[in-house]
């Protein structure tokens, strides 16, 4: 197998993290006698330092020339706080997103049991649980017309959705319940929103070409408690933009530490793996950050180029850590490894 | 004191809490000699099928020459699943809160150490969790345009806000952190959209105003994670309709049921007082849903009323049936009591 991976590090703690998950592609590479290319690229708080731009024209194209885009981390404080910023890190990703018709944004939530001391819920409830969030990536209130009123007084942001957007995603979930335990459920706000009453529509039609898959339907604030009450009862959540932002992160909970949560971000052109959680910057630059989301969003780049032994191998890999004691700080603040120390003993177990 | 409040039964158990809540208040008018005269009015899936509309023209005209409106729920399975029905019970709901421009919704959520065995989280991390959500309620997307494309394959919905409606509910909530932990903290999204922007900014001026309460900032992604992660540190929440519409229902776990739960939505004009749990079908005319989200929304109403005595009589009874076993089926299926028994033992003790 021989392939082109773009790796960008990103900001805060994404280079850190990004950098154990290229050393286990290494690893992994030379055991089975696989040729990656690493090609490095800018996005982010650090390509608007470096070049101005959030997104660098060669970013662009070195994403829509390799075969997958291994990425870190994004943002910056100082725009957080500053509504006036001209440039955003974040429109960076957006427009990456969008260039590459990343459209969904895949997100398994997996219960880890020798983490179970760490989670803010009840263990009785988090046993089983396993489930995977199709989020629509590109469309939504993400990328609707945007106003600011010239007296700055007034704004808007549109959410429009189409058909067709709706069902490319729903098609992918559909399938995706078919390898797992058959459900779909559509989460919206039906009752006040025409573009979830589209959305309801649209995979109510999709769901009839798939008979042997159950689809459910919850509006978006019953599902946000029904994801901590019950969380057993999810197996593929499909649902829109915004509301699989939300969803996702406060799903991230139930796994017991943000830090070990992998996502996938797929559509017609590229693929684009990377950890859920954000840039971090109070833990940037100290070694202490938790790479498993970056490895484990490694371990779906290795399944999306069909090697899945070796995913399944750097998934080991990482229980097998966690299970021995060999985690970072936001695990075990008192016996803790380094974030680089993580990523050798992995790499040297592939 | 002598008041005027509009009853508003509603749909599934909406009648049945309510009428308890109704009760209270007549124990209570009776104890301090208040005078209460209540108007029953129709809205919702009741509504629609007793005169067509979810809203009629009696019901606005009641509210309007009200002191006050209590609630009960509102919604019908029956539309949910059809995003061509033409009329729906939530339109009645919406049309109320603009009509009276009820623009600010107000949840307190309070941990009820006798309940922790029902919440999905921990023990440790619920002790001392208190803190009230002031979402917005007549702007955002859900009052902004919304459109369907005439071949039926587009649509999208508005979220429009002004510096003014931010303002507006800003104050509220800054207020209300004067007399609790003085704290706000805003939710938004503003590293995407321009709406959020606007709230930051529209917030942060108001927060000079009020320099005795610290000010902070949460994209809302992380406000769902955080929680359930930290729920301590929260004190006032601010934040727009539909970031409070999710947030509000997922902190609601934070009390050990949903069925505890009250709401007040006040505004120019009048103010409203429901349970947060919706319309729960399955459980309608059973005399088994939980009556002390109403009940406590009664309590909210008698605060309106600058009537602080009565309305802790009220929590104080509540907190005694909890605490002495006389709670409902939603709570301990075994031994409960009937949602008609609690209400009149709460009556008599008042
Ligand atoms: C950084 C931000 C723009 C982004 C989003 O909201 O999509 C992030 O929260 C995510 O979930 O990937
Ligand atoms: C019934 C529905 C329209 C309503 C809303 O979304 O505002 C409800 O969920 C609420 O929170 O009061």
């Amino acid at each position: 197998m021989e392939k082109n991976i773009t790796v960008i590090l990103g900001d805060g703690i994404g280079p850190e993290v990004t950098r154990q998950a290229v050393k286990i592609l290494e690893a992994i590479a030379s055991h089975y006698h696989y040729h990656f290319h690493f090609r490095y690229a800018l996005m982010g708080a650090d390509a608007i330092d470096k070049t101005g731009s959030p997104l660098p024209d060669e970013t662009i194209e070195a994403c829509l020339n390799s075969d997958a885009i291994l990425f870190g981390a994004i943002g910056h404080p100082k725009y957080d706080n500053d509504p006036a910023a001209k440039v955003r890190p974040e429109q960076g990703l957006l427009k990456l997103r969008k260039s590459l018709q990343l459209f969904a944004n895949i997100r398994p939530v997996t219960h880890y049991p020798s983490l179970q001391h760490l989670s803010p819920l009840k263990a009785a409830l988090l046993e089983g649980v396993d489930m995977v969030i199709y989020r629509e990536l590109t469309g939504g209130i993400y990328f609707g017309e945007k106003t600011i009123s010239e007296d700055g007084q007034q704004a808007s942001d549109n959410c429009v959705y189409s058909i067709s957007e709706i069902e490319r995603i729903a098609h992918l979930a559909f399938q995706a319940a078919r390898n797992r335990r058959k459900k779909v459920t559509l989460v919206d706000k039906a009752n006040v929103l025409e573009t979830s009453r589209l959305w309801r529509k649209a995979v109510k039609a999709i769901g009839e070409q798939y008979p042997d898959v159950t689809l459910d339907f919850l509006f978006v604030d019953n599902a946000a408690m029904q994801l901590i009450l019950n969380p057993r009862q999810f197996d593929v959540v499909l649902t829109e933009n915004m509301f699989g932002d939300i969803l996702s992160d406060e799903a991230s909970v139930l796994a017991g530490s943000l830090g070990l949560l992998p996502s996938a971000s797929v559509g017609n052109g590229g693929a684009l793996f990377e950890p859920i959680h954000g840039s971090y910057h109070d833990a940037a630059g100290k070694d202490i950050a938790n790479p498993l989301g970056a490895i484990l969003s490694a371990a779906m780049l290795l399944d999306h180029f069909g090697a899945h032994e070796a995913a399944s191998k750097v998934r080991m890999a990482v229980q097998w850590t966690l299970e021995n004691g060999f985690v970072t700080k936001d695990i075990d603040p008192v016996n803790f490894y380094f974030t680089s120390t993580i990523g050798e003993l992995i790499a040297d177990v592939v």
